[in-house]
Protein backbone atom coordinates (compact mmCIF):
# COMPACT_ATOMS: atom_id res chain seq x y z
CA UNK A 1 0.00 0.00 0.00
CA UNK A 2 1.71 3.17 -0.88
CA UNK A 3 2.23 6.00 2.09
CA UNK A 4 2.42 9.63 0.99
CA UNK A 5 4.09 12.31 2.81
CA UNK A 6 2.69 15.93 1.80
CA UNK A 7 3.97 18.58 3.68
CA UNK A 8 4.90 22.50 3.53
CA UNK A 9 8.34 23.68 4.96
CA UNK A 10 10.28 26.46 5.61
CA UNK A 11 13.10 26.76 3.50
CA UNK A 12 15.01 25.58 6.30
CA UNK A 13 13.22 22.84 6.91
CA UNK A 14 11.10 23.04 9.46
CA UNK A 15 7.01 21.99 9.63
CA UNK A 16 6.32 24.14 12.33
CA UNK A 17 7.58 26.12 15.16
CA UNK A 18 8.91 24.90 18.16
CA UNK A 19 5.16 25.54 19.57
CA UNK A 20 3.69 23.77 17.11
CA UNK A 21 2.07 26.83 15.11
CA UNK A 22 2.95 27.00 11.76
CA UNK A 23 1.46 30.86 10.70
CA UNK A 24 4.88 30.90 8.37
CA UNK A 25 3.15 28.45 5.96
CA UNK A 26 0.66 30.59 5.18
CA UNK A 27 -2.61 29.35 6.37
CA UNK A 28 -6.01 29.75 4.51
CA UNK A 29 -4.17 32.40 2.37
CA UNK A 30 -1.59 29.81 0.91
CA UNK A 31 -1.87 29.28 -2.69
CA UNK A 32 -3.16 26.27 -4.49
CA UNK A 33 -0.89 24.01 -5.07
CA UNK A 34 -1.92 20.67 -5.34
CA UNK A 35 -2.87 19.32 -1.94
CA UNK A 36 -6.94 19.01 -2.51
CA UNK A 37 -5.66 16.73 -5.28
CA UNK A 38 -3.45 14.92 -3.25
CA UNK A 39 -5.78 14.37 -0.15
CA UNK A 40 -8.48 13.27 -2.70
CA UNK A 41 -6.36 9.92 -3.42
CA UNK A 42 -5.87 8.92 0.00
CA UNK A 43 -8.02 7.51 1.88
CA UNK A 44 -6.20 7.15 5.58
CA UNK A 45 -4.77 10.07 7.37
CA UNK A 46 -1.97 9.02 10.15
CA UNK A 47 -0.14 11.18 12.60
CA UNK A 48 1.36 11.56 15.52
CA UNK A 49 -0.42 12.73 18.91
CA UNK A 50 1.52 16.37 18.73
CA UNK A 51 0.13 16.84 15.10
CA UNK A 52 -3.44 15.30 16.27
CA UNK A 53 -3.66 18.25 19.03
CA UNK A 54 -2.63 20.77 17.04
CA UNK A 55 -5.12 20.06 14.06
CA UNK A 56 -7.96 19.49 17.18
CA UNK A 57 -7.49 23.00 17.83
CA UNK A 58 -8.05 24.57 14.42
CA UNK A 59 -11.67 26.62 13.86
CA UNK A 60 -13.01 23.86 11.45
CA UNK A 61 -11.67 20.06 11.74
CA UNK A 62 -9.09 19.75 8.05
CA UNK A 63 -10.01 15.83 7.43
CA UNK A 64 -13.66 16.27 6.40
CA UNK A 65 -15.11 12.44 6.94
CA UNK A 66 -11.31 10.93 5.91
CA UNK A 67 -10.40 8.35 8.16
CA UNK A 68 -7.63 9.69 10.46
CA UNK A 69 -5.56 7.62 13.05
CA UNK A 70 -3.67 8.93 15.93
CA UNK A 71 -0.39 7.46 16.54
CA UNK A 72 0.29 7.06 20.76
CA UNK A 73 0.98 4.29 22.99
CA UNK A 74 -1.34 6.07 25.65
CA UNK A 75 -4.40 7.04 25.56
CA UNK A 76 -5.48 10.19 23.35
CA UNK A 77 -9.01 12.56 23.86
CA UNK A 78 -10.33 11.72 20.59
CA UNK A 79 -13.44 14.59 21.56
CA UNK A 80 -11.62 17.43 20.12
CA UNK A 81 -11.43 16.04 16.72
CA UNK A 82 -15.20 16.07 16.19
CA UNK A 83 -14.53 13.98 13.38
CA UNK A 84 -16.80 10.81 12.91
CA UNK A 85 -14.02 8.69 11.00
CA UNK A 86 -11.46 9.12 14.01
CA UNK A 87 -9.39 6.33 15.49
CA UNK A 88 -5.94 5.60 18.08
CA UNK A 89 -3.64 3.20 16.98
CA UNK A 90 -0.36 2.52 18.59
CA UNK A 91 2.83 0.16 17.12
CA UNK A 92 5.27 -0.10 15.03
CA UNK A 93 4.55 1.79 11.17
CA UNK A 94 5.15 -1.60 9.70
CA UNK A 95 2.07 -3.08 12.16
CA UNK A 96 -0.13 -0.04 11.00
CA UNK A 97 0.26 -0.34 7.50
CA UNK A 98 -0.76 -3.92 7.63
CA UNK A 99 -3.50 -3.39 10.16
CA UNK A 100 -5.08 -0.20 7.97
CA UNK A 101 -4.64 -2.40 4.64
CA UNK A 102 -6.55 -5.17 6.44
CA UNK A 103 -9.04 -2.62 7.08
CA UNK A 104 -9.50 -1.37 3.57
CA UNK A 105 -7.28 1.88 3.23
CA UNK A 106 -5.29 1.65 0.08
CA UNK A 107 -3.31 5.06 0.09
CA UNK A 108 -2.00 6.64 3.36
CA UNK A 109 -1.20 10.01 3.78
CA UNK A 110 1.33 10.24 6.80
CA UNK A 111 1.89 13.53 8.85
CA UNK A 112 3.54 15.40 11.47
CA UNK A 113 7.27 15.42 11.73
CA UNK A 114 7.80 12.04 14.36
CA UNK A 115 5.89 10.14 12.18
CA UNK A 116 6.74 11.09 9.22
CA UNK A 117 10.77 9.91 10.54
CA UNK A 118 9.35 7.34 12.04
CA UNK A 119 7.50 5.58 8.75
CA UNK A 120 10.49 6.59 6.47
CA UNK A 121 13.06 4.96 9.07
CA UNK A 122 11.08 2.09 8.69
CA UNK A 123 11.31 1.72 4.92
CA UNK A 124 7.65 2.92 4.41
CA UNK A 125 7.07 5.67 2.80
CA UNK A 126 7.14 6.02 -0.84
CA UNK A 127 6.12 9.50 -1.66
CA UNK A 128 7.70 12.44 -0.16
CA UNK A 129 6.00 15.83 -1.73
CA UNK A 130 8.12 19.16 -0.15
CA UNK A 131 6.16 22.42 -0.62
CA UNK A 132 9.07 25.12 0.55
CA UNK A 133 7.66 28.34 1.81
CA UNK A 134 9.69 31.30 0.92
CA UNK A 135 10.92 31.94 4.75
CA UNK A 136 13.65 30.87 6.96
CA UNK A 137 12.70 30.41 10.66
CA UNK A 138 15.83 29.10 12.47
CA UNK A 139 14.21 26.52 14.90
CA UNK A 140 11.23 24.48 15.14
CA UNK A 141 10.07 20.86 14.53
CA UNK A 142 12.10 19.55 11.58
CA UNK A 143 10.23 17.56 8.63
CA UNK A 144 13.30 15.16 8.62
CA UNK A 145 15.31 13.65 11.48
CA UNK A 146 18.17 11.19 11.66
CA UNK A 147 17.94 8.19 9.49
CA UNK A 148 19.58 5.18 10.09
CA UNK A 149 21.54 5.36 6.49
CA UNK A 150 21.38 7.71 3.86
CA UNK A 151 18.14 7.08 2.07
CA UNK A 152 18.31 7.88 -1.95
CA UNK A 153 15.35 9.59 -3.60
CA UNK A 154 14.05 9.71 -7.16
CA UNK A 155 12.93 13.39 -8.16
CA UNK A 156 9.67 13.70 -9.77
CA UNK A 157 8.37 16.98 -10.58
CA UNK A 158 9.10 20.40 -9.16
CA UNK A 159 6.48 23.14 -9.71
CA UNK A 160 6.61 26.82 -8.79
CA UNK A 161 4.03 28.93 -7.65
CA UNK A 162 3.52 32.87 -8.08
CA UNK A 163 3.92 33.35 -3.94
CA UNK A 164 7.23 31.48 -4.12
CA UNK A 165 6.32 28.48 -3.22
CA UNK A 166 8.63 25.51 -4.35
CA UNK A 167 7.08 21.72 -4.55
CA UNK A 168 8.93 18.73 -5.21
CA UNK A 169 7.79 15.43 -5.21
CA UNK A 170 10.00 12.30 -4.93
CA UNK A 171 9.84 9.26 -4.93
CA UNK A 172 11.59 7.02 -2.19
CA UNK A 173 14.28 4.54 -3.77
CA UNK A 174 13.96 1.20 -2.18
CA UNK B 1 27.91 44.88 -2.51
CA UNK B 2 26.06 41.96 -3.56
CA UNK B 3 26.74 38.77 -1.27
CA UNK B 4 25.95 35.39 -2.37
CA UNK B 5 25.55 31.90 -1.17
CA UNK B 6 25.55 29.59 -3.78
CA UNK B 7 25.69 25.47 -2.20
CA UNK B 8 24.63 22.14 -2.82
CA UNK B 9 22.82 20.08 0.22
CA UNK B 10 20.96 17.48 0.74
CA UNK B 11 16.71 17.22 0.51
CA UNK B 12 17.20 17.49 4.30
CA UNK B 13 19.49 20.66 4.57
CA UNK B 14 23.12 19.42 4.88
CA UNK B 15 26.32 20.71 2.91
CA UNK B 16 28.55 17.93 4.66
CA UNK B 17 28.36 14.88 6.95
CA UNK B 18 29.30 15.39 10.41
CA UNK B 19 32.99 14.83 9.47
CA UNK B 20 33.11 17.42 6.31
CA UNK B 21 32.47 15.19 3.88
CA UNK B 22 30.11 15.78 0.64
CA UNK B 23 30.42 12.63 -1.24
CA UNK B 24 26.49 12.91 -1.02
CA UNK B 25 26.44 15.87 -3.51
CA UNK B 26 27.89 13.65 -6.53
CA UNK B 27 31.50 15.17 -6.74
CA UNK B 28 33.32 15.52 -10.02
CA UNK B 29 29.68 13.70 -11.26
CA UNK B 30 27.17 16.33 -10.35
CA UNK B 31 25.80 17.47 -13.31
CA UNK B 32 26.35 21.08 -14.29
CA UNK B 33 23.95 23.10 -12.83
CA UNK B 34 24.78 26.83 -13.16
CA UNK B 35 27.79 26.80 -10.86
CA UNK B 36 30.78 28.07 -13.34
CA UNK B 37 28.47 31.08 -14.64
CA UNK B 38 27.71 31.85 -10.81
CA UNK B 39 31.76 31.69 -10.00
CA UNK B 40 32.55 34.05 -12.80
CA UNK B 41 30.28 36.73 -11.81
CA UNK B 42 32.12 36.64 -8.30
CA UNK B 43 35.49 38.15 -7.35
CA UNK B 44 36.05 36.96 -3.81
CA UNK B 45 35.28 34.32 -1.88
CA UNK B 46 34.69 34.18 1.59
CA UNK B 47 34.93 30.67 3.90
CA UNK B 48 36.00 29.72 7.69
CA UNK B 49 38.54 27.70 8.65
CA UNK B 50 36.87 24.31 8.45
CA UNK B 51 35.66 25.33 4.92
CA UNK B 52 39.10 25.81 4.20
CA UNK B 53 41.05 22.87 5.55
CA UNK B 54 38.30 20.67 3.93
CA UNK B 55 39.37 22.67 0.29
CA UNK B 56 43.14 22.18 0.38
CA UNK B 57 42.53 18.64 1.32
CA UNK B 58 41.10 18.54 -2.44
CA UNK B 59 43.53 17.20 -5.32
CA UNK B 60 43.43 20.47 -6.60
CA UNK B 61 42.59 24.04 -5.62
CA UNK B 62 38.82 24.51 -7.12
CA UNK B 63 39.40 28.35 -6.97
CA UNK B 64 41.89 28.79 -9.64
CA UNK B 65 43.05 32.59 -9.35
CA UNK B 66 39.93 33.95 -7.48
CA UNK B 67 40.67 35.87 -4.35
CA UNK B 68 39.72 34.20 -1.50
CA UNK B 69 39.43 34.75 2.36
CA UNK B 70 39.85 32.89 5.51
CA UNK B 71 37.78 33.92 8.14
CA UNK B 72 39.48 32.97 11.64
CA UNK B 73 40.14 34.70 14.95
CA UNK B 74 43.16 32.56 15.34
CA UNK B 75 46.26 32.09 12.95
CA UNK B 76 45.65 29.65 9.97
CA UNK B 77 48.34 28.07 7.74
CA UNK B 78 47.60 28.86 4.43
CA UNK B 79 49.78 26.78 2.59
CA UNK B 80 48.13 24.17 2.48
CA UNK B 81 45.61 26.46 0.07
CA UNK B 82 48.63 26.55 -2.73
CA UNK B 83 46.97 29.74 -4.47
CA UNK B 84 48.16 32.82 -4.86
CA UNK B 85 45.29 34.95 -3.85
CA UNK B 86 44.72 33.40 -0.01
CA UNK B 87 44.41 35.63 2.71
CA UNK B 88 43.27 35.90 6.16
CA UNK B 89 40.84 38.22 8.01
CA UNK B 90 39.15 38.18 11.18
CA UNK B 91 36.06 40.09 12.50
CA UNK B 92 32.35 41.00 12.15
CA UNK B 93 30.73 40.12 9.01
CA UNK B 94 30.23 43.75 8.14
CA UNK B 95 33.76 44.78 8.51
CA UNK B 96 34.48 41.66 6.25
CA UNK B 97 32.72 43.15 3.62
CA UNK B 98 33.84 46.65 4.33
CA UNK B 99 37.29 45.72 4.19
CA UNK B 100 36.95 43.54 1.08
CA UNK B 101 34.64 46.33 -0.68
CA UNK B 102 37.64 48.76 0.39
CA UNK B 103 39.93 46.50 -1.70
CA UNK B 104 38.52 46.48 -4.52
CA UNK B 105 35.94 42.92 -4.75
CA UNK B 106 32.51 43.73 -6.16
CA UNK B 107 30.59 40.41 -5.65
CA UNK B 108 31.14 37.98 -2.49
CA UNK B 109 30.91 34.35 -2.98
CA UNK B 110 30.56 33.29 1.14
CA UNK B 111 30.35 29.68 1.28
CA UNK B 112 30.79 27.03 4.35
CA UNK B 113 27.81 26.47 7.17
CA UNK B 114 28.83 28.68 9.41
CA UNK B 115 30.07 31.66 7.67
CA UNK B 116 26.61 31.50 5.57
CA UNK B 117 24.44 31.80 9.18
CA UNK B 118 26.96 34.71 10.27
CA UNK B 119 26.62 36.47 7.34
CA UNK B 120 22.89 35.79 7.22
CA UNK B 121 22.42 36.69 10.79
CA UNK B 122 24.28 39.93 9.98
CA UNK B 123 21.47 40.95 7.21
CA UNK B 124 24.41 40.78 4.69
CA UNK B 125 23.04 38.15 2.46
CA UNK B 126 21.69 39.07 -0.84
CA UNK B 127 21.21 35.85 -2.70
CA UNK B 128 20.76 32.17 -1.87
CA UNK B 129 21.24 29.65 -4.91
CA UNK B 130 20.25 26.21 -3.17
CA UNK B 131 20.68 22.94 -5.60
CA UNK B 132 19.16 20.18 -3.01
CA UNK B 133 20.40 16.65 -4.34
CA UNK B 134 18.03 14.11 -3.92
CA UNK B 135 19.27 12.16 -0.82
CA UNK B 136 18.39 12.16 2.78
CA UNK B 137 21.60 12.11 4.99
CA UNK B 138 19.97 12.62 8.34
CA UNK B 139 22.58 14.46 9.99
CA UNK B 140 26.10 16.43 9.14
CA UNK B 141 26.50 20.15 8.85
CA UNK B 142 23.58 22.08 8.12
CA UNK B 143 23.54 24.64 5.46
CA UNK B 144 21.14 26.63 8.10
CA UNK B 145 20.65 27.84 11.44
CA UNK B 146 19.15 29.63 14.56
CA UNK B 147 17.86 33.08 12.76
CA UNK B 148 17.46 35.88 15.42
CA UNK B 149 14.09 36.85 14.03
CA UNK B 150 12.37 35.11 10.29
CA UNK B 151 14.00 35.94 6.89
CA UNK B 152 11.73 36.39 3.94
CA UNK B 153 13.41 35.56 1.17
CA UNK B 154 11.88 36.11 -2.47
CA UNK B 155 11.80 32.87 -4.89
CA UNK B 156 13.71 34.26 -8.40
CA UNK B 157 13.76 30.79 -10.28
CA UNK B 158 14.00 27.17 -9.88
CA UNK B 159 15.55 24.97 -12.33
CA UNK B 160 15.54 20.86 -12.23
CA UNK B 161 18.27 18.50 -13.64
CA UNK B 162 17.99 15.21 -15.09
CA UNK B 163 19.86 13.66 -12.35
CA UNK B 164 17.34 14.71 -10.00
CA UNK B 165 19.41 18.16 -8.83
CA UNK B 166 16.65 21.15 -8.09
CA UNK B 167 18.26 24.48 -7.81
CA UNK B 168 16.12 26.91 -6.21
CA UNK B 169 17.62 30.81 -6.09
CA UNK B 170 16.17 33.42 -3.71
CA UNK B 171 16.60 36.72 -3.14
CA UNK B 172 16.87 37.87 0.96
CA UNK B 173 13.84 40.49 2.02
CA UNK B 174 15.47 43.26 3.56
Amino acid sequence: MPVSVFVGTSVDGFIARANGTFDFLGGDDTEPHGYEEFFATVDAVVMGRNTFEVVAAFPSWPYEQKRVVVLSSKPVDLSPGRAARLEQMSGEPHEIVTKLAATGAHHLYVDGGITVQRFLNAGLVDRITVTRVPVLIGSGIPLFGVVPRDIALRHIATNTYRGGLVKSEYEVVK
